[in-house]
């Protein structure tokens, strides 16, 4: 009952994710690809890591989405260099598009890229991007079944935000079987429940992002 | 920088679609297709549904999922069939998958049907599964700019539910600006804000479903 995305599509999009990923070493850019629902705060949460990142990385955003610009104007309102794609109706961003976004940014001058996905739980998770690592966010209202119901994502993830716990007290959000259920499909993804708007968390979030691009690339050269 | 998905499948998908209409129409089965994120409320503002018409029209569901029967064992908990369709991966269903749901279901004893698509806002906007109509469920949560990011299912859909319209006072939703979004991309669609955790202005969205049932097939048989 599975959708063919077909062998060729996704072959070249592994040969042209082996590409990104050799221009990013020879750069020593680390890059984060974060997938969520709509909705979930991938900006808000991606603009409180700038905030707490900026002084010690130079960072740059490449932002997906199936139309507008909303959020790529939210991010150059920060002063940081954002890349959008408009996929055009593509449920999830592939290599080529990365590809393209790259020879948009100077990375001479970048220590850091984010890229936004598409909002989805499902397409983006079977595309390697040439991202050092994907991570997730999963949203409070969105309900503690979701790992039940999207196993994928949560399995491909490098960590696992839990954001807008703010207003757990709003939505009958089961932590303890959420948790439980993340251990099962991923053992060692380390969970970060924060709030992106209050700023609860994400200090935590950002130690262990900081951790991943020292264990890469050393320490910040700026 | 769209991902073709393949003539051949969409095509394929419109002739098991048109047999799925064919055998629908044949029974007088009314069938609702509905859409929406992961977590927008689609279950529970199913359930909010069936508990308002149960008395007038035979209901049954068709649930589908990436993986899990956590839906399908809800809806049956209330004594409603429920198929459910584990896609193993796939982001939409497709008409085959509706055409083997039909066959384990007594078309002859039913009126309605309520399809409860995959958690997405994007794919299965393309695929046309045999139905009378699409709608789409949008949840406070998720924001007031998903018109601009994702037109396309707004397009698509016959009606949007604006849900948990309870947790408004905890986000920073901008109803008018949701309003004019969505009135640009589809004047012609209903908008119900709703909550179905406490029940405020389901009767609305029931009353309009009716309706479109009736306008149909005519009044309930049973």
């Amino acid at each position: 009952m599975e959708l063919s995305i077909g062998k060729p599509i996704l072959e070249l999009n592994e040969r042209l994710a082996a590409d990104n990923r050799a221009l990013l070493d020879e750069h020593r850019v680390y890059v984060l690809d974060v997938l969520a629902s709509p909705g979930a705060g991938k900006t808000s949460t991606i603009l409180a890591t700038i905030e707490r990142l900026r002084e010690r990385y130079r960072i740059a955003v490449i932002e997906g989405d199936i139309a507008s610009d909303v959020d790529s104007q939210k991010i150059k309102a920060q002063g940081i260099p954002a890349v959008q794609i408009n996929t055009g109706g593509a449920c999830h961003l592939e290599s080529a598009m990365i590809q393209r976004a790259l020879a948009a940014l100077d990375l001479e001058t970048l220590d850091l890229i984010i890229i936004e996905n598409v909002g989805n739980l499902v397409c983006p998770t079977d595309f390697y991007l040439g991202e050092n690592a994907k991570i997730m966010i999963l949203s409070i209202p969105e309900g503690d079944d979701k790992p039940l119901k999207y196993p994928g994502i949560f399995q491909a993830s490098r960590a696992i935000i839990l954001n807008k716990v703010d207003t757990a007290a709003v939505f009958d959000f089961d932590t303890a079987a959420f948790y439980e259920s993340v251990e099962r499909l991923n053992p060692t993804a380390p969970i970060f429940p924060i709030s992106a708007t209050t700023g609860q968390g994400v200090d935590d979030w950002v130690a262990w992002l900081t951790a991943q691009i020292e264990k890469e690339y050393g320490c910040a050269s700026s």
